[in-house]
């Protein structure tokens, strides 16, 4: 019976560059972002398994009996969550069929994967688990696939499937490779609950951290990743990814000759991205962060080329222009994320205006960092005292 | 000896789409601007040659036979002015060496076109000559071509070596296809009397008028261009062609891979542009505009990516976006021109609201035509008073 009140935290991620010329065969860099999700793991009352996630409402408890009987009637061979075992779930759960709400999908991520991963490797556990983010949801930043991470990473742990590798004393620590491995495997097939059929690109950068390249379906992670501070800003304006997805695709139909080579641009500035990162040191100095800037410029200027900018996020380039720092959209554009790098000799007033400027056009602003550590295992008593008291609310 | 008091006007002419890439081989488009350049030519007292130039203030006035020995001195066998010749003509006329202003470098260009030109086929012509423009001057607007062309149409008219083809009762008249290339290959010389090593593209488009597409020297007319309504705005900042266009070669050493498919798309943007302008009837109505709104975007963004954007034509963008109306710069860049187009479904409310705004942001802005009429011949009452008027002061 697991004892230990541990935690474990799981990054979101951004696109540094390449989005939608991903979808069209270029290379995408995909990076982790320390806005973190956080997962409280406790031993439960005997025969008790308890799930609350207060971002989304939820507050769940079921006894180990009736989970494990449902796990004897859905057993099935695949790893990937069929059609029936999750139309069960959902009649267990009482999530009504096609319900796409973040409480529902959770809710049945939550049991899909405790149900999968405890027939595999042990038996229905009984503890309680809080899970709370930092990530906003929704908007294009992993936070699902940072939920699946740290369920993925708790749920081996408590099954035995993979070690505790935190030690007496110690803050924080990170699995094997091999545990990393398992763990970004079954967060995956928690991301297909939730998306029906994700790139595992959200789930690797949870998983392993700093960044990634992505290129038809292949994941490499960087070599060497610097650690960039930036600014996330939402611009708040909602927006289709899908709808976005075809506007590119219906303008590359239109001007073949025009728009391809704006393609072939996005994916050099992907690869010479990549290079610069890889020969950075982890702690860059000013030098090193013009061309990182220029690639933003550029970048920006093409994804308004796909027809995928906003004019939210013209005014969030101009904003963060009139304070000398660049910014480029993130993901799918159109409204919803833009970066902004914060080179090491920006001033923290200049940082602070910024911040200021950007609440005043109405957006969420977040002083963070990219190339943040993947997947991480905590003693509770290391959290910050803003963690600690989100996830004791519950 | 000249008995007729006649005007002759040259277009200007704005580059449509290619600016920079025309540089690196790759396909240009070059239209003529309906703000004109006017020359009134007038019976003169018996030998005198006078020449009068208000924009940049020359009035200047010479003996005929002293004209005729000059020229007898410094006759040469090529068409093109030689050093020699330029420095016996700078002599004769006061103008120290090297001397570059506006000034100088039009009345060098007027005594060199009229004695190379009396020298192959006529007599020194004792003439009255005023030149007046509606193009402010050093703005890449093709003023010194549009001077050029008036003054070879003009010279050539008397000394007869080709036809004054306005009949009695006529307004306006233009030249033959084989004069028109006279008249361009003379406005040649004028143009390399005052920029030394021209393309010939400027010349070329105020003999001919409409459009014509420009790679690596080849000089091409469109076969039908439809008139478009634009606004031409001077944001008034000054420039250097030769810093910026050095600026994108250095841009293109250092990132190859990412700058060489921004010229293959600006490449392919002046090419489908001319299909369209080809394609489309004379005069278009609004659903013929999209396409060309279209390229702006796409160009204006790519001409950031080259390095040649400024604040001041990000703003004339964004002001006239804010109207609805699409705009790219032309030329340079780094300031100066930049153009609008006016869909013929653009309310004239919303035109002078536009230009309002533009001149609040102290911009210089003018309501005008591109794909107008090449090199023209006026009978004098058939010109606009504001024309006539700023001929007469002279």
């Amino acid at each position: 019976m697991w004892a230990r009140e541990l935690a474990v935290s799981a990054p979101g991620k951004v696109i540094l560059h390449g989005e939608h010329a991903v979808v069209l065969g270029k290379v995408a860099l995909a990076v982790a972002l320390d806005l973190r999700t956080f997962l409280r793991l406790r031993p439960g009352a005997e025969g008790r398994l308890s799930v609350c996630l207060p971002g989304v409402g939820v507050r769940r408890s079921w006894d180990t009996p009736g989970l494990r009987a449902l796990r004897g009637r859905i057993a099935g061979k695949s790893k990937s969550p069929s059609v029936e075992q999750l139309d069960a779930l959902r009649e267990f759960a009482g999530i009504a069929a096609g319900a796409s709400a973040p409480e529902s999908l959770a809710t049945l991520a939550f049991l899909y994967m405790c149900l999968a991963i405890s027939a595999k490797y042990g038996d229905v556990p009984s503890v309680d688990i809080v899970v709370w983010s930092e990530l906003p949801t929704g908007a294009g930043l992993g936070s699902s696939a940072a939920y699946a991470v740290c369920l993925a990473a708790a749920l081996l742990m408590v099954c035995g499937a993979i070690s505790c590798p935190l030690q007496e004393g110690e803050s924080t620590a990170r699995w094997t490779e091999e545990e990393l491995t398992l763990i970004n495997s079954w967060a995956f097939q928690g991301e297909r609950v939730i998306h029906g059929n994700p790139s595992g690109v959200d789930n690797a950068v949870g998983t392993w951290g700093g960044a990634l390249r992505y290129q038809a379906g292949k994941i490499t992670p960087l070599k060497r990743v610097p650690t960039l501070r930036i600014l996330l800003t939402n611009t708040k304006v909602p927006r289709s990814t899908k709808v976005l997805v075809a506007g590119v695709k219906e303008k590359i139909l239109k001007f073949p000759a025009i728009m391809n080579p704006v393609l072939d641009s996005i994916d050099a500035i992907s690869q010479e991205c990549q290079s610069v990162l890889e020969a950075m040191p982890a702690n860059p100095s000013p030098e090193h962060y013009p061309v990182l800037e220029e690639f933003f410029d550029i970048n920006q200027h093409h994804l308004n080329v796909l027809g995928v900018g906003h004019p939210s996020l013209d005014r969030l380039c101009q904003v963060t222009a009139s304070h000398s720092l660049h910014s480029k959209l993130t993901g799918a554009g159109g409204g919803g994320c833009g970066i902004t790098l914060l080179p090491p000799d920006t001033s923290p007033l200049a940082v602070e205006a910024a911040k200021q400027d950007l609440c005043a056009c109405g957006f969420e602003c977040w002083e963070t960092k990219i190339g943040a550590p993947g997947v991480t295992l905590h003693c509770c008593s290391s959290l910050s005292a803003q963690v600690l008291h989100a996830l004791a609310r519950s």
